[in-house]
């Protein structure tokens, strides 16, 4: 392809709105452009990258014995009503309802769907295993859209979905989309981390998330400075004790106390000199419609995730003030677990056992209470690890290493999924014994976009982009320093054509612009191999090649030239 | 692939709603699967089908030049209300609200967007021509989906938008377009005739349209017997004079008898024993807000399309009851051109010219006219061509043919648009002579599951479907005769592997059923080439080749094998 004909509007300035390099330099380098919040277009190199990652996805797949389909975006809603998740989603469903006709759901994924499809044609355990998978654009109506095509409402997923009749089937079935996912990741020249992760929305026990570490990125990963763990944050298990509990207790006199407009933990301590950890912090939540009372020590959060699970329910919200008042007797800012109004269930992170002489929120507007212990002053009944770790924390796996938390971006999700939608959209085969049972499932997903705007973030510095080759919009780039001399031109028309009829991806850059610009260009859109052709080395039959990741260039003899960029391709990613 | 391994759910019977023959045999052979209506999955050999059609269509817009972008799924509202095509299309568009957020169309097309992508990007003459085009999901609220993926509400579509400094850049634009239309219909086995076509809700002045002719189509091709005309119903010239008009005229008095009840022509011309030839039908319509009548001779029927583009509004529609009464002074079925009690437009078409005698509505209930005459009884300023040819009507272009009219299918259509879309958008740039200009613009659409739908219209049997190479879900299908014999399945194994190594896109039944079931699943699926794989015949070194084109079948020795596939293969389609 030639530069004049194709669209590759680059810009020198960043985008306003850009925080991350990969949105800055997929906009300066002409990959996208933005239509509306969270709603990109790709312009041609930015299509051609995206091309390029989903045949890298497809052959995979294909390798790995998944078939591809495609399924309908609109779905029916009342599809979704049966699985609970029309409700459970609703805030980030998008939807179509047109007067009084059906309700349509924009798919943001599609576990009810294809168990909808495959309960129509599988019957015998014959039928299984079963492997589909889609490349196709989704939905979500994300309130806050960041990082460019990172966090949009319109995006491309592979989604894959995995059917099996016994539990060994799934294992088998979730470790060949595991080892899969390793393969593309690596073909896309990604450094990427597994951690164990919650399957949250999607139901079911087992799930790992393949995350790249970017500065920017929202989720959290969890690893210790000594053992091999690595984990979300929304899972990684904190210590089951407090580290203070082999102190021989001595139990005060429980006191109230004013604390005047005083309601956080940082109010609290630092008015009074406690330390966080000597204050219980007690969190009035809303679970399946009832009220709970859920304690954690004062420096450390709640993690809703584990609370959920916890509590086997996925729908949890924080009490409004009302029902605070309504349970403590208080406003917000004063709950805790002694002397409730209502006798609601207490649940207690297992980093509060142990702890005596703690300070709690009194129930009434400005008192707080001290020496408050855990058995004399109340009763709990329900222990449990529903805290997030900290940096510096002591690992609770090799009670050795210190916790250290990194920032990442999510490109790829395995769960094991089991019978949830399986049961609720009644999916059954007939098993060797005779019996009806329902399939077991599986679901794999990656952000396609995302491996494009996570390979920029990976490989890219300050001049632009530095694609690996296997993804690169193309491999090669033909430079002319100037599209004046004659002699370069014919070389390089020439040159272009052998490259082309041997199917070589090839930009010829034959604007006739000051050479700088189009070595400026060059870096920015990054395309690994550049050809740089002047009269001054052709004139002794030489040629420049620069290779964009490491910024070295050689001088080639002509005669060399096809059998070095050659090899040059096929050694690379 | 192993049959076994694939998911090709064949069905012995034809699902109950499916009047297209396309659509029983995707639904039989395993293509598709209905979700509800007109909205379909793509089942494994379906969509390998739809990404062969894809291939193509790529292939051949990259080689006319034209570059691939992906622009969103979801508008900004706010972009259709610009262009006006918001209320236009209103019927149609599926939209996305949610509580106070902006409200999203899921795009039914994309003029809006590329034109505003362009404008963001072209300035200069020097930018242009431009070919952007895409291959991507739309959404059209059909309100009778019919003939499955034919007419449903989500769809693939390749549409591609040219953009031009002036009328002669954009007749070449037009003209690739048109040229690589013909190779990429041919390239897919299709039998197309090129019709001139109304432009409708795209604008512009220009548009062709590529039909295959289907007994179910819902389009109408306008033939002669003679001439080489060939035009949509809509655009189909009429003769602008009464088959009559060269009678003397001997204008009788007009008067007023009894039609207690008899509305419609069928009635007035039964009881009466009028031919409908005799009669004036006269009907109200509602054009840009304001009422009109418009008459044809009574055999004919009003032609919108012709009517809105005389009257240059994109908003017509057909008068209510109310307004009938007011504008006529009598209910529906007296209307007539004589006594209107409002003096509003009357626009005639060519085709009452030169009648006289006629009968009419009287405007008063239960009334009719007889002996009415224009220019005694009523004046008409206009006269214009807005009724359909008919069946056997003369040709207008040679006077000499009968015409003929043919169901058919829509697969592409190609528009001149002009400078709607870059007026309303405010898409210019610089032209030479330093003057700031509108950009000219092309539209080319090809609906890609609909040539997946023609390709099986046009080529299937009563056992199935017949591919042609090109697009078939594989080119070749190895079948044993009994996968109990060991030789047989030994030879095919090794025969499968060899395929694969060389590529071939080769399915293998390897499944241990009876070979009934497998050669009618065989014919069913319509893989163009079978080879048939048993011991009687391997003893002697043989295997049966049939291809279901053409139901034939030859032995060939084994040693032949490989060539004989080879060149089957590089000679078709």
């Amino acid at each position: 392809m030639r530069w004049s004909q194709m669209l590759i509007p680059t810009l020198r300035n960043d985008p306003k709105d850009a925080e991350a390099t990969s949105h800055r330099l997929m906009f300066r380098a002409g990959l996208i452009r933005k239509l509306s919040s969270g709603v990109y277009s790709y312009l041609p190199l930015g299509y051609r990258v995206l091309k390029n990652v989903i045949n890298i996805i497809r052959d995979e797949m294909n390798k790995a014995g998944a078939l591809e389909v495609l399924l309908p975006v609109i779905h029916p809603a009342e599809i979704w009503h049966k699985t609970g998740r029309y409700e459970m989603l609703k805030d980030i469903l998008m939807t179509v309802k047109k007067e009084d006709k059906n309700e349509f759901v924009l798919g943001p994924t599609h576990e009810e769907i294809i168990t909808e499809l495959v309960s129509g044609y599988v019957s015998s355990y014959k039928d299984l295993p079963l492997n589909l998978y889609q490349i196709q654009t989704k939905f979500r109506d994300e309130a806050r859209p960041r990082f460019g095509i990172i966090r949009s409402k319109e995006f491309i997923m592979k989604d894959a979905y995995s059917f099996d009749s016994d539990t060994v089937g799934l294992n088998k079935s979730y470790e060949i989309m595991y080892e899969t996912y390793k393969r593309i990741f690596e073909r896309c020249g990604l450094d990427y981390v597994i951690v164990t992760a919650d399957s949250g929305a999607m139901g079911g026990d087992v799930s790992h998330e393949f995350m790249v570490k970017v500065p920017f990125g929202e989720d959290i990963i969890v690893s210790c400075s000594e053992c091999d763990l690595s984990s979300s944050l929304e899972v990684a298990p904190c210590k089951d004790y407090y580290e203070g509990s082999n102190d021989k207790p001595n139990w005060k006199k429980m006191e109230e106390f004013d604390t005047p407009n005083l309601k956080t933990i940082e109010d609290i301590s630092g008015h009074f000199n406690f330390n966080p950890e000597d204050l219980l912090k007690t969190i009035i939540y809303i679970a399946d419609g009832k009220p709970i009372a859920c304690i954690v020590s004062g420096e450390c959060e709640i993690c809703e995730a584990k609370l959920k699970k916890y509590l086997k329910t996925e729908i949890l919200s924080l009490a409004d003030e009302n029902i605070i008042k309504k349970v403590t007797g208080a406003p917000l800012g004063f709950s805790g677990p002694v002397g409730l109004k209502q006798n609601i269930p207490i649940i207690c992170d297992f980093g509060v056992r142990g702890k005596f002489n703690c300070v709690t929120g009194a129930n009434k507007k400005d008192k707080h209470l001290k020496n408050v212990n855990i058995g004399r002053d109340f009763e709990c009944k329900k222990f449990a690890d529903i805290r997030y770790i900290k940096e510096g924390d002591v690992c609770p796996i090799c009670s050795k290493g210190k916790i250290s938390l990194e920032r990442s971006l999510e490109i790829g999700h395995v769960f094991k999924l089991g019978k949830k939608y399986s049961k609720d959209l009644n999916a059954k085969f007939t098993d060797k014994d005779g019996k009806e049972k329902n399939i077991i499932m599986g679901c794999y997903g990656i952000g396609v976009n995302r491996i494009m705007a996570a390979c920029i973030e990976l490989h890219s510095d300050e001049k632009g982009i530095k694609w690996p080759v296997s993804i690169a919009p193309f491999k090669i780039l033909l430079l002319t320093v100037n599209q004046k001399q004659e002699k370069s031109v014919q070389y390089t028309e020439e040159l272009y054509k052998e490259l082309l009829s041997k199917s070589y991806d090839v930009l010829y850059d034959d604007r006739d612009i000051r050479a700088g610009v189009k070595f400026n260009d060059a870096d920015l859109i990054g395309i690994p191999i550049v050809v740089v052709i002047g009269d001054r080395n052709l004139k002794d039959n030489l040629v420049e090649i620069k290779t964009r990741n490491d910024g070295k260039s050689k001088l080639i003899p002509t005669s060399n030239l096809m059998q070095e960029l050659k090899q040059m391709i096929d050694c690379a990613v």
